[in-house]
């Protein structure tokens, strides 16, 4: 997979979240992917449990700001950003690996309270 | 581990570099630890290694710099960086876990050719 293919896959997750355009994120993501959302907590599995995820997040009103360079290595991207909620913003860092056929099969999210800032 | 332990971890790490000093590194480390840098080459595995591919990077003359917050979740914490060298600087994403006795026992080290910028 080349590297402009995953940095067009992290604009359209940026995408994503700008439209609230759950389709999206079904496109991304292969059927049987995983997401742990802080990395720590239980993974949802699956594009039906996955798609249920981003649609809270997207409900809450989540907007995503990159804060870097998308950093693209092996199978990988790691990309820095802010989710922007109405009261408050957080730093966070997601890293998707991608299988062969360029579908993101595993999304971790790190952050933890410390990365939080009310606004 | 909590997660002021490993923000001091990070902290640490740049001070190493700052220092030229690998006996800092050594003690980051566990003995079996790995290091993936970048990711999607081949790890080098074991503080021996590892100090090895250290003593080439401070010897080049790297130095680090946090361009964001660190962010910790579960055994791990992400944090953003630039290397900066004499000629160029890079933008990196480092992914350390933890052991249950507070060591690092993975490095991941995100970077493509993108991120490099000549200066």
């Amino acid at each position: 997979m080349e590297h402009k293919d995953k940095l067009a896959a992290v604009d359209r997750y940026v995408a994503a979240f700008a439209a609230q355009d759950l389709q999206i994120i079904r496109e991304l993501y292969a059927e049987d992917a995983t997401v742990e959302d802080p990395v720590g907590t239980d993974p949802h599995h699956g594009l039906d449990a996955i798609c249920a995820f981003y649609e809270g997040a997207m409900g809450a009103g989540a907007k995503l700001a990159l804060t870097g360079t998308p950093r693209c290595a092996g199978n990988a991207v790691a990309f820095p950003f802010q989710v922007r909620l109405p009261n408050m913003h957080m730093d966070v860092i997601d890293v998707f690996e991608f299988d062969d056929a360029g579908k993101v099969k595993s999304m971790k999210a790190y952050w933890g309270p410390e990365n939080m800032v009310q606004s």
